[in-house]
């Protein structure tokens, strides 16, 4: 079980430069869970009147943690101040009672040692499934870490929420408003595993602005659908899913409802944190991008996109740099949604591959070959059917992550 | 894009002494589709008298020979001899109104050489998708094999209808009744592209029992959706799947509904059938049987078992020998059937590994990673909320199934 050492050859140059968000403070520390020489813990303390939001997974066997912030959502008291602690190493899944009492026990610390109540503080762990969370080793570091904590920390927290991620995942907007200038930032993890269903992998946003808790959980519902919901790596969907949001309100500056420019801050800050994990997906050597066009419903356009991101067959011709266009046919026929073959148009970029049930006049394999070697794949599939689009974001399937998963456990 | 020259590792050690079934010759031919030295065309003669059935695909892509043989089913008059002709190296799939002339131009040929109507002759195709089939290849070598026909053939046909397998596959079962033997035999192919819906893969059975067509084709149904259906190398569907039966009637013997005797054969046939698919299950080292217990519903207990069938950080596990139940756990909670996490049991073989929300007390890691060595993996989840079982069989997920999919179009 060797441990692969390798950066995504799509890894960004460099995690990007975020600013302080008034109200928010980091630290981080190395509690030894299962890592050597690298810093496992993150906790990231807020300020009395900020609200906290999120989407968690749907998983039947998720893990206590989420189930407990899944609670915590609802009943949270912003007048109050609050915290997230996230460990890395070990996911504290299917743990039974003591998964339950880990949970609590570190809860119970952070809120003794910040003074803030038990249902403010959420937590997350991320790891291997099934082993027992050594939690007095994160007790241990607490004390400290408060002593510890810093505005910049953005950069830190990334690292240390690491699993088999081989590059930390941060982004930043500012939205400009009449009232002035909000900043929103977020941390990410997550490279395997990756398949979302309600929300995915663990993901941290933070923004000054003023924003009303139902206001705030209907942003992030809607953005969540069309970025972490709209990504896959491998189809398979974590116990742990998370994405907290906390809103400081410290810019002085309120968010209504249909505010277009902080919405858009939001998908852009969404939809990059969601590239970055496709991006490090494991073994990944492409980004993939697919359009499903004009079909009958949402669901159709989403239940396509699903099937020919999760096909193994059309990963592994990407791959290869194989323009197997057949395979997309397949994926598309064996989805279960509306799709007719007389009407399917196929793209691979801008160049028509496929339509009236077969190979277009004007492509050629070389074409298509030459496309191919691109490091981004954009494929389009024009179901003639309806209005509904998707775009849907995944990686190519290569030998790495067979390596990756049959040798290592993260 | 080179051809991987392999056979599995999980082949029989070789092909079953399959008997001449009376009413049934076969001949094969080097039609120069696709491939190099060998056959890769396959004409099945049938004698007045046989039934034909069939089920197939359901992938709304699907082949134009797949829409026809469906409406032929329903068609096709006993009296008449009829004929089944299949070629490898080319699926003729997503060829537009040049796939249904090819079809046409076949189904001519054969009917005017053997003088059969068209609707008694049934044509499938494998391998490559959305190339046009030169069907004129075809149809100059059917005079030629009308002439070499066989009794015993199996072999020979089995071996010309393979694409990317790696072994030639049949099987053969001997069924005692009360008014003397008959013998149901088969053959198959598929390793690639497996992930059944309806049907699955290339099927051919023959019998020389007398079964009246609507009878037969319940039969086949009942048993396929616990054989063919119940399989999956890679959870890709393919645009051509068929499994087709024909029952000469030349033993005298006549099969009625509810024959145990008939229905187990069959059962065991296409039970035999099914598993060689898997078994050469593209880069596969390892078969897995994947048990399902007391699930609340039939549909939920294979939607439990194709959710671990078909997920990729099981199937690497497997292939990594790693014992890493934790990924058994996210697969039943992502699949969205009924489970709950405290009453989930999972058992490697015989060996209790998890229960009650956590690992089981007498499990370690040790015993685990023992187990994994095997070359049959069963993987037996009990669920512990109905009464509902399934058995559901795969194959690991190997660097070769990469190699073999990112470098060679079959």
């Amino acid at each position: 079980m060797a441990k692969i050492e390798r950066v995504s050859p799509l890894a960004p140059a460099s995690f990007p430069d975020i600013p302080a968000i008034r109200g928010v403070t980091f630290s981080t520390a190395s509690a030894g869970i299962k890592y050597e020489g690298r810093n496992d813990v993150m906790l990231a303390i807020l300020d009395p009147g900020t609200e906290i939001v999120g989407v968690f997974t749907s998983s039947s066997t998720r893990s206590f943690a989420v189930i407990d912030c899944e609670k915590k959502i609802h009943l949270n008291d912003s007048s109050l101040g609050a915290a997230i602690v996230v460990n890395s190493g070990n996911a504290n899944a299917f743990t039974g009672s003591k998964g339950k009492i880990s949970v609590e026990a570190i809860i119970s610390a952070v809120s003794e040692v910040l003074n803030i109540p038990k249902s403010r503080v959420f937590s997350s762990s991320t790891g291997v499934i099934g082993e027992e969370l050594p939690h007095n080793l994160i007790i241990d570091v607490i004390n400290k870490m408060v002593a510890n904590k810093t505005e910049h920390g953005f950069h830190e927290a990334a690292k240390s929420i690491m699993t088999t991620d081989t590059y930390p995942k941060g982004s930043v907007r500012k939205v400009a408003t009449e009232k002035g200038e909000i900043t929103i930032a977020g941390i990410a993890k997550g490279s395997g595993m990756i398949a979302p269903n309600m929300a995915t992998m663990l993901v941290y946003l933070f923004t000054d602005a003023s924003v009303k808790k139902e206001t705030l959980q209907s942003y992030i519902s809607e953005v969540n659908e069309k970025t972490f919901n709209s990504i896959s790596v491998d189809g398979d969907t974590s116990t742990s899913d998370t994405v907290l949001m906390a809103a400081t309100g410290k810019s002085g500056i309120n968010i209504e409802k249909n505010d277009k420019g902080f919405s858009q801050g939001l998908t852009y800050l969404m939809t990059d944190l969601a590239h970055q994990v496709v991006k490090d997906g494991e073994g990944a050597s492409k980004f993939v991008e697919i359009n499903i066009l004009n079909a009958k419903s949402n669901f159709d356009a989403k239940t396509h996109a699903k099937s020919i991101a999760n096909s193994s067959l059309v990963k592994t011709a990407i791959a290869g740099q194989d323009p197997n266009w057949g395979r997309i046919i397949m994926a598309i026929g064996k989805s279960g949604a509306l799709a007719e073959r007389e009407k399917i148009k196929i793209f691979f970029g801008d160049i028509l591959v496929a339509e009236n049930g077969s190979v277009a006049p004007c492509y050629s394999e070389e074409i298509g070959a030459e496309y191919m070697k691109n490091t981004t794949i954009k494929i389009s599939v024009d179901l003639g059917l309806g209005v509904a689009n998707t775009t849907f974001w995944t990686c190519d399937l290569t030998n790495d992550y067979i390596s990756i998963n049959a040798d290592y456990r993260s």
